[in-house]
């Protein structure tokens, strides 16, 4: 089990109703930048039942909205410039990744001198950031209670993070509620992320760090217990609770620690989504099977197997097990959540495979198999 | 699933050599009273190893010492008299449950006017408390972690807890290593006080809490695995590592949130702690399986059944499946980890369970199967 340390400071006030608490943010100064994305917290009532709070609370409130999925660093310069201009005390992100993302860069970019974008390419530069509050629509990112902002520069077809422990928001609203209305997509999308957040660290060579292997296994459950269940019946509590919760602990950092390994999936579909605006869950569940087929061997069949034999209930002999695991994640994902199946599906051709394998190449190199840029391009070619 | 709020801020470093990370007490002034027991940290060098690290952050060390099992409130005033005398700004634990307990205790005492005994008799009343950090050397009640803190007064046979947030410790350095040399019976009374911790909020009503069902079984499946390893080999990290790190979330709140419940091991054992100064874990380890068949009925074999099937990899019907569980948690507790069987081995006998039974009865009224004075007198009769 390798050395770790374990911080998550963010205070979550989880279940029905518990907007209330938004009262909390009075004890972080009078002025919020409310950050969000299009009208659905308006038809949703969240968004006038979020004011109300506020205004009784004494808060000020400041609007950012027009937030897109794979959120563009532009508009985080507009919410810097924003905070600078009104004298902004702290962060509210009302919605999913895209939304909570945008918000902790801003948090971060206001306290810094250079342009945002710095902060991405050298996260050491983030030296402070305002207080950051999210309340949650979408089960997925986990960015809720983690230290990680992704931003896109669509200008340059780059998608990247930045990464500090200041970007851990001081509280978040988890209301299941609020994802009632997710359509099947993003419910399906979301599911993905999720998932692959956990195997991310879970396909690890790191073989004693038991309790995380086992933590892993039960988000997996989850995902694959209730996804379908929300598909189905978007407005059962029981799955939408459970989904968010899971999505929450995929990346908070709980099914990782002593495993920690470079990731893979993610990385390669940064690619995908810097160059066509791919959505991201979906561009995931293209790319995971295909990997996991690409790093199958008899020196990584046993973690296979352990998934298998875990998450599916399978029996056999490892190698066995393995590859009706990869089969059974690809029925998942495939037939049971209908996620695309192919970049044919999301007319994406050949042709800009080898420029994307060359980028996501050098962030491969630490991973439980490492990856170079033919490892990538042939995932990829296996994807169309 | 219940609403819930889930806040734990303490920073765990986690792993060999992580004492060096006690240069950070620096943040929190600069003179701390160094909390610990006997002499073990100092024949196993970790007091010199601390001194060093705390000396050269140009920390002043102040010393109170002898804190014992169970830990007693008159150590907790002498500590409080001692912080008062030299205006010391923080507190450091080296040791387990005890000590850590005795140190969080002064630490709310401290900015108490009154006693630091009304404490616990009205968590309410805490309203700040210094600093805590920790170094810990047993795995056991996870306070590492946690807002609780349990104190005995013997004089008046009372064990009792108080419990705030302002309690979790700020920063816990957790090294595996430190616990090489915990002896056979605290490594098998540590195990049976984590597994203790799971089973008080796993057994709940609430059927909908998936995702803290599997969480709780991934650390009994780690307790159950790691125990026997830990006892035949005491120096192997990996089982160390992985109970450490289960007996932290264990009691966290990241296993039962949305099932939490009324606890009734506990309360129970710690009559038995308060009247005859019982090992903690020793008294669980006889009472639990007790407490097991006392409860288990058609109306709670559903949860007996998912113990059995997901812990033990049982097969068969509902009361089948409990029953065997329940037959190899004791197998468990008894013949593997070489635990108490019986009060009559502690030399307990009949006359005090009256008494002990009417003290718990009041607090097991919110439990998975809420319990009376009877129900608690036939358990500890059952335990003779």
């Amino acid at each position: 089990m390798n050395n770790f340390s374990f911080y998550v400071p963010t205070k979550i006030w989880f279940g029905k109703g518990q907007i209330s608490h938004l009262s909390e943010l009075s004890e972080s100064g009078s002025r919020v930048l409310l950050v969000y994305g299009g009208g659905s917290i308006k038809r949703l009532g969240i968004y006038s039942e979020a004011m109300t709070i506020l205004k009784s609370a004494g808060l000020e409130v400041f609007e950012l909205s027009g937030v897109e999925p794979n959120p563009r660093v532009e508009k985080a310069r507009e919410g810097i410039a924003l905070c600078r201009a009104n004298g902004i005390d702290m962060l509210l992100a009302i919605g999913g990744g895209s939304v909570i993302d945008t918000a902790k860069s801003i948090a971060a970019g206001v306290c810094y001198d250079g342009d945002v974008w710095e902060l991405i390419e050298d996260s050491s530069k983030i030296m402070a950031a305002l207080p950051i509050y999210t309340v949650l629509t979408l089960s997925a990112t986990g960015s809720e209670m983690n230290k990680n902002a992704v931003l896109s520069d669509l200008g340059r077809s780059v998608k990247a993070s930045m990464s500090s422990d200041l970007l851990k928001p001081k509280m978040s609203i988890c209301d299941p509620t609020y994802t009632f209305t997710v359509s099947r997509r993003q419910t399906a999308a979301g599911t993905a992320d999720m998932i692959s957040h956990t195997f991310e660290n879970y396909f690890s060579p790191i073989r004693d760090s038991y309790l995380s292997s086992r933590f892993s296994e039960a988000i997996l459950k989850t995902c694959i217990k209730y996804g379908p269940i929300a598909l189905a019946e978007p407005d059962n509590y029981e799955a939408r609770a459970n989904l968010m919760w899971a999505s929450t602990n995929a990346i908070n950092g709980i099914a990782k620690v002593g495993a920690e390994v470079g990731w893979c999936c993610h990385p390669i579909e940064h690619e995908l989504s810097a160059y066509y605006d791919v959505n991201h869950g979906e561009g995931l569940a293209i790319i995971i099977p295909r990997w996991m087929r690409h790093i199958l061997s008899d020196a990584t069949a046993w973690k296979f197997a352990e998934y298998g034999r875990n998450v599916w209930d399978l029996e056999g002999g490892d190698m066995e097990v393995a590859e009706t695991a990869i089969a059974r994640t690809e029925e998942f994902f495939y037939d049971v959540m209908g996620l695309p199946k192919t970049l044919g599906e999301l007319d994406i051709g050949e042709d800009k495979i080898d420029l994307m394998a060359a980028n996501a190449a050098p962030s491969l190199k630490k991973a439980f198999v490492p990856l170079d840029k033919s490892d990538v391009a042939a995932i990829l070619r296996a994807c169309l």
